[in-house]
């Protein structure tokens, strides 16, 4: 049973994000909670989002599982305007998840999600901790997307670094201590990563959006930060690439 | 003799509607009004405009046919400002238009509208009459986008419905009878029709604007509304497609 | 040595400006100016540029040339907003220009100037001299667009005039005397250009500039216009077209 009421800007936010690595998903229901994992195609990222009953307006449901058509899910979200209440019925029978808002019904077929693997979180310890502004992020990444495909995040006590080096050029964007919301780093670490994945993320992320880095030497970064206004969390995981040095 | 001062977004409004099926059309002028009719290659829509020699500002004419260019009439219009007057004359000696506004004067050689055959406006007898609102209309039919190709427009006596069915999904639009300006129906019709000739239609229907349906069962559809503030009129028959069921 | 800090917004408008006909471009450097002189590859526009070090909030610098990717220059300008203050410093042992502005800082790699050759400016005796807006010259290049790809420039003792030729239309823009802020023209001279040019050229014109053109018979036409807040000016000479006539 799923029966839930949720305001059309906020599922939106929920299924951009959902979407950023995957066209089907498999959304995980309890009594009190949304979730899903997933991982590209090429292994190189895996994003885990979870969104609390509490960002709906109502929310009835046994736990279940339910495979998704996600870029079907956005079309029909876009049809919405942000303050419309959507509800969602599940039709169990019938296999079919009922979208209705306004004067709109939409009966979509959901996937088999028997077949859809989870994804295990690898078990990395990373070391240093950093919050800073969606802003400040995205700036570097465009700015080294300018001269090239990757990236350096380096996190010394003193600040955030994101850096990289073209074949004749190079940019370094210097985020200090001070400048930080938070950052917690006892020794240099440093990994590259590709610009790809991070320039994607930066479709969901918002300029005012806390962001929080996690980092180690060479080892994948964490990227945590809200969506659906509070209620629900995303956890973006980059593997490093190799890089020149 | 053709001697015509009008604001130039009205005469804008009048030839994007005539554009709609045609590159070039024969527009038809008598002492009181403009008209031009219209089929698209296929013949599977009419549009028939007029619009009241009142929209003019100046409007000295003799009976008489007007073959034109559309796509260079309107790349013209778009030189002007929305509150630009444009001043129309015809030079018969040199089968041309001379349009002038602001300091810009264009010389537009006329086509021959001899060789342009007018279509025949085929009598169908339709039930049905709903007035709706061209946001409700537009809305149904960017929802029947997302999953096919065609839309179902259906009147009932109790309501006015847009739905679609696609390889498993389905949608439906309903507009009751309450939420609709006018809506006359005995017995219920039913229609499908192709979804790319309406949302071609849409470009020149306003969200505000008052749309009038009729509709017959497996009849085409004819679509009113006005333009040029109220001193022009469309009108626009669209014939039915068979599609599954 | 080369030391200085400038508003982004006005180096972003003379990076425009000089990267109009060229992508790579010398710069020319003395104490209390820079400038640039470029043509394009089919040797049909020159562009000269200058522009004062009052443009900037600091300028030291010793006499010099710098070669300069203007393409990489205008992707690492539009990182920054408007009001960002730019310091640029040149790194001479590595032969780059050191950027930086808010957190960021660039280390671009400066080309070998010495292999970029100077056009010589030719000496061409105009005889009329008229200052227009450049919104209506902006009106009269689109106006000509729209039916042709040139334009004929023609200026008599009462008017400039725009116009051109179609295959079956004809365009003409009048501005005369009178709406003009100033015109010095004893006798008619007329001059026929291509508008592929003219329209790039519009790109760094704002409507409000004032554009002062000089003509002659059949001659070049030189346009002349202020940047960078009246502390810069360009100067663009283009040949004139062999035209129908």
């Amino acid at each position: 049973m799923l029966e839930a009421k949720i305001k059309s800007e906020i599922l939106k936010e929920v299924v951009e994000a959902a979407s950023l690595l995957i066209d089907e998903g498999k959304f995980s229901i309890s009594q009190d909670e949304i979730s899903l994992k997933a991982v590209d195609p090429a292994h190189i990222a895996l994003i885990e989002l979870g969104f609390s009953a509490t960002a709906f307006d109502v929310f009835n449901a046994s736990p279940m599982e339910l495979g998704v058509n996600l870029d079907k899910l956005k079309k029909v979200i876009r049809l919405a305007s942000p303050q419309d209440i959507m509800t969602l019925k599940l039709d169990e029978e019938a296999n079919r998840l009922n979208i209705s808002f306004a004067n709109l019904s939409h009966r979509m077929a959901l996937l088999d999600s028997s077949t859809m693997r989870e994804p295990k979180t690898p078990n990395v310890a990373l070391s240093t901790k950093t919050t800073l502004n969606g802003s400040d992020l995205a700036q570097g990444i465009r700015a080294a997307s300018t001269i090239s495909d990757y990236i350096i995040l380096t996190a010394t006590p003193e600040a955030l670094e994101l850096s990289c080096k073209g074949d004749t050029d190079a940019i370094n964007v210097q985020l200090s201590k001070d400048s930080l919301a938070e950052h917690q780093c006892q020794e240099k670490v440093r990994s590259l990563f590709s610009l790809e994945y991070l320039s994607s993320l930066m479709k969901i992320i918002k300029p005012t959006d806390a962001v929080c880095l996690s980092l180690g030497n060479d080892l994948p970064v964490k990227i945590d930060f809200d969506i659906a206004e509070g209620k629900g969390k995303v956890s973006y995981l980059l593997a490093p690439r190799i890089g020149p040095d």
